[in-house]
């Protein structure tokens, strides 16, 4: 077929896709991110984009004529008929985004990696000693105390060749591989000092990768992108969506968070620190061995080609949760192909290897104190108890937070209003509400992101300006008003905001086409938004308390608790306890552990005690399932107040509103 | 490229090959097989054929004048320029031969077979058992004391599927797979009917495959062909040259040796015998879930793609003796890709799976009886043992007994001279000799195969024709004369014989092209043929002589002495035993095992303790390297005599001979 040229502005990056390819598609072959909220389904409306060029397009309701007389369409409803320029204008970029890559640390004694190289210094054979080479291969090793090590047919293919051209003098790899020891790469004794691993953090949005040297536990470097199946749908249940309801869905998703992680190792591989570290351009990818990923248990059947239905669906059955370990030729990896591939184990379909991580990293399960962890993403996962018992749930949160379902929500990404604080003074006829704030990027705001959303509705909360039910009260201030999806109260003053600023072409009406600059918007909560962030927060914290009730406890027994996730990094604790998302402990019992995820793939990529405590954790945590379970129901209408119905659960807050209305 | 096509007779074959293709490929490619003794270097000058069409060709020393007139080339090397139609004179057609595919059979206590099929009948999930589908298959399988089973990445991929599909009872097949039980297959519970093995004889010369029911034992059908690698030379030194010093020699066998099986499997599981059985066409390929292979260890590697090269060279290394498991999918045979293939342990480089089944086939191991195993080939191996000790050899016997390195030595295919008897009467001038033979088929003699070749010299030897060096006694007779090659006698005149007697396209002076038929041969031995005969009857015998002599033993100790393979089951064991062959140890000590690399392979896969024993096998036989053994040059030397220097070694031939001469 012919293929055509497309070129996404404002960033100039060009494809060559095939005749007849969604732009949403060419968009991720060029490494361009819309926004797909709905995963391509032509329901959302946020991947608008303007075309210059020749596309055959469905009519859809959600432009409208003004859009459509300027050549805007639908990124996912439209395909390429030839060469094309395509204007993503700022509300459809997937804006990049900041990604906490950092995880608490925790100190190994004694590093004891996945794969382990060893030098084998063999007697060259002869007519006296003439067993075959993969006997003497296995003799060497029983002299190192490796017993009867399994080896793949390919690498059996290249044993000969190996041993005569090290001149019997070889670095052999070796691993432990679901209970047997399997002999994972043949080299020379040179190649021992070049042993590196990977540690994934497979996330619905965002994929990190680290480079870590398994000889020192040290890492290298570490690279993150969005996840390409993004197109496919922004959530997990869009994911499974896609891959049950389209045809190839699977395999395509596969492929999608596949080539991430591949660019991520491939951009890893030609890092600066691997040159400064004398390692060879090219050579690196091959020594590439050893590689433990966690995500959540959607994520890991994608990651692994397996059919996720039967997650969606009562009795929401994973295929697998104690993953075998595989190969990275199992999986299209791009680095050694014998490397083995780790993946931490998921407990159950909505309490998934992340979190199994989470708790490896938290190192809740190594102690007597009764911890408490909480993971609040699109899904909120939370997790009690300590070195002796475990019990974890999950509640679909909603991506409240992650700035979605809400009108002027975003990502934590460059212009995102992610602190803020209110003044309220009486004045004539009303009040004067002073909004301050602070964008990431300190540029002009064009949305707020989860911390800057936990600031706005404390604050509003503090100063009166929203009731315990998230109503908003008349008061007499012109950010006060009713706009079209109800009340509102306006953050940031249309002048002050980037939001919906863009460089438009128009077509005027003798054809010629100009740039024009838009007018930006004002930025505003609506009683509604407020609303579904109540819904999150009361989810999250009618978890937490499900978990206590069931097991006895309050949440004065706990002694620690974790925040997990790149939201808790951000946010500000106190607030958050004021809004009731967190219990009202003491805010010295809180930990805030950074990406879990990331850490603990690290630490079951360094530590076999880890990688046993992983498969512990698995076996004695119990999982509540929520969706059926009344008590949570009870629990989470109780918590639809701000901060909850029952006010003596959170003592400091309710001084603090006691203080604010003496 | 463009294609052409290129058509055999007088099979009448057609294939299709691209532009350049050499004939001999061709022949492959088309089922019809070219001899090639020197594995296509253009050498032997055994590959002759007659084009009519376009071939670029090389100008060969090998093809005489007239010959190269009427158009015949070396099939080796000449490419095909266009549509050409080939035809195989006699001489250079490989002959379909006899294939001794029967093996002795040994009755198993209890079938064990390499995978087993058992019913799972698991829980359907429920929001109080909602364990993972590979977690469930576990608690099944362990509730029938398998645990901690291994599973392959596309198995596990395929799991929701069979679980859901057969409504959670399924049929698992299982194997133990180096030491671990590995799940093989999730299918219907009706599956488990439907259990087939392939056990496999890898003959450098013929493939035989037998198609085997695993749940009943039972040989369903059994198939055999040659192996397609003998266009890369007719003896595994060849093949080994081939592999190295030709361009993708190495994969080239490989693929041919696999194509070979795969032939044989599809024409398996197209057998009449399993309609009859109710087996649906075309699902039995992927029913067979359990292979096991017995080569010797050149081909063990061809057929596992491992590089033969040091085999060949001082000490004799192989890359691999005890073969870990591997799965069809890793080996391109067609059945189900997750079946496990096993391979026959090799004891060393020339002594490999074929006799390690061998001596599985014969039971010697199990038995405290001293027993002597013989199996003669291109080379010869000898074992001797008994339950608690083996020692085995091996040496290049040559090939005389399959009929190369003899002028009118022939494979034992129609038209082969297998039985001979002689009389010889006294006459006026000289003796009447006359000449009594019967050939396979029944039809007019082209040659002799091994056991007439056996017969022949006793005859002569007992007649007095040849003396005790082999050398033609002068006696009067127009069957006996000078050839070109030295003294020759004279088995059948060419008016008796089809040898070189064929239909040959000849140009007429007009240009015409007219079929004659060619005139007869006599079918001689030449002196330098019973040269060749005794070196390999003398290899043999010292082979077993040092064997003995190493473990201080005597023939007359020997409580059994078994002959393996093919050419040992047509023999007059008399005769064998007057030539010096076989030692003179009574009759009643014989015993003919068949085809033992079918047998072995066959017990191997339906019984673990065979399994166990073949492994056993391998760790307590001793090798003795006769290339660098002095007291074989001397035992050698001593039995290059008929039967041998040592007439005190054959006492019923020394008292026959003194009969005859009484």
């Amino acid at each position: 077929m012919a293929d055509c040229v497309v070129t996404f502005q404002p960033d100039n990056k060009s494809v060559k896709v095939e005749l007849g390819e969604r732009i949403l598609n060419a968009a991720v072959a060029a490494d361009v991110f819309i926004n797909s909220v709905c995963g391509g389904l032509g329901k959302c409306g946020k991947c608008k984009v303007q075309v210059k060029g020749d596309v055959s397009k469905r009519d859809s309701e959600l432009l409208t004529e003004e859009e459509k007389e300027n050549d805007f369409v639908l990124a996912c409803e439209s395909a390429v008929m030839g060469d094309l320029e395509v204007y993503i204008p700022e509300a459809s970029r997937a804006a990049k985004h900041q990604i906490l890559v950092k995880s608490k640390e925790i100190d190994l004694k004694r590093l004891t990696p996945i794969t382990r190289k060893l030098r084998l210094t063999l007697p060259v054979p002869s007519l006296e000693d003439n067993i075959s080479d993969f006997e003497r291969i296995k003799r060497g090793l029983a002299e190192q105390n490796i017993e009867n090590p399994r080896i793949s047919a390919s690498l059996l293919r290249n044993c000969a060749k190996a041993l005569r051209e090290n001149l019997w003098d070889v670095g052999a790899t070796i691993a432990e591989v679901n209970g047997t020891n399997e002999i994972v790469n043949i080299d020379s004794k040179d190649s021992i000092k070049k042993h590196f691993g990977l540690a994934i953090d497979i996330g619905t949005t965002t994929v990190v990768v680290s480079l870590i040297d398994l000889n020192t536990g040290e890492t290298i470097s570490t690279k993150s992108n969005y996840n390409k199946q993004i197109v496919c749908g922004e959530d997990v249940l869009a994911r499974i969506n896609y891959a049950e309801e389209e045809e190839g869905g699977l395999p395509r998703l596969n492929k999608l968070i596949v080539e991430t992680i591949n660019f991520l190792i491939e951009n890893l591989t030609l890092d600066d620190e691997l040159c400064r570290r004398g390692i060879e351009y090219g050579t690196c990818k091959d020594d590439i061995i050893g590689i433990v990923a966690a995500g959540n248990t959607t994520m890991s059947h994608l990651f692994l080609s397996l059919d996720p239905q039967h997650i969606r669906l009562e009795p929401y059955i994973p295929t697998v949760s104690l993953i075998p370990t595989l190969r990275a030729r199992d999986l299209n990896l791009e680095v050694n192909p014998e490397a083995v591939v780790y993946c931490v184990p998921c407990r159950s379909s909505y309490v998934g290897g992340d979190i199994t991580a989470d708790i490896l990293a938290s190192g809740l399960t190594k102690k007597e104190e009764l911890s408490l962890l909480i993971d609040v993403g699109t899904n909120g996962e939370a997790v009690m108890g300590n070195k002796e018992w475990l019990v974890s749930c999950s509640c679909s949160a909603g991506p409240a937070f992650e700035g979605v379902e809400v009108q002027h929500g975003m990502r934590a990404s460059m212009g995102a209003i992610e602190k803020i604080a209110l003044t309220v003074l009486p004045k004539e006829n009303g009040m004067e509400i002073s909004v301050f704030y602070k964008t990431i990027g300190d540029i002009k705001p064009k949305g707020i992101c989860g911390s800057g959303l936990i600031d706005l509705l404390a604050e509003m909360f503090i100063h009166g300006i929203i009731d315990k039910g998230g109503n908003i009260n008349d008061l007499l201030s012109p950010r006060i008003r009713d706009g079209i999806e109800g009340k509102e109260f306006v953050v940031a003053w249309a002048h002050e905001t980037s939001l919906g600023r863009d460089m438009i072409a128009h077509k005027k009406e003798d054809g010629e086409i100009v740039m024009e600059e838009s007018e930006g918007k004002d930025i505003v909560i609506t009683e509604a938004d407020i609303k579904n962030i109540i819904r999150t927060k009361a989810a999250v914290y009618a978890s937490c308390s499900v978990l206590l009730k069931s097991m006895n406890h309050t949440f004065e027994d706990l002694d620690k608790i974790y925040i997990a996730g790149g939201f808790g990094n951000y946010i500000d604790l106190k607030k958050a306890i004021l809004l009731g998302l967190f219990p009202d402990v003491p805010l010295k019992k809180y930990d805030f552990i950074g990406n879990g995820s990331l850490g603990g793939a690290k630490l079951a990529l360094l530590s076999k005690d880890m990688r046993e405590e992983a498969e512990r954790i698995y076996k004695m945590m119990t999982y509540i399932e929520l969706s059926v379970n009344n008590m949570f129901y009870n629990e989470f209408t109780s918590a639809l107040f701000l901060p909850h119905t029952d006010t003596n659960l959170f003592p400091t807050v309710a001084e603090q509103l006691d203080k604010n209305q003496g």
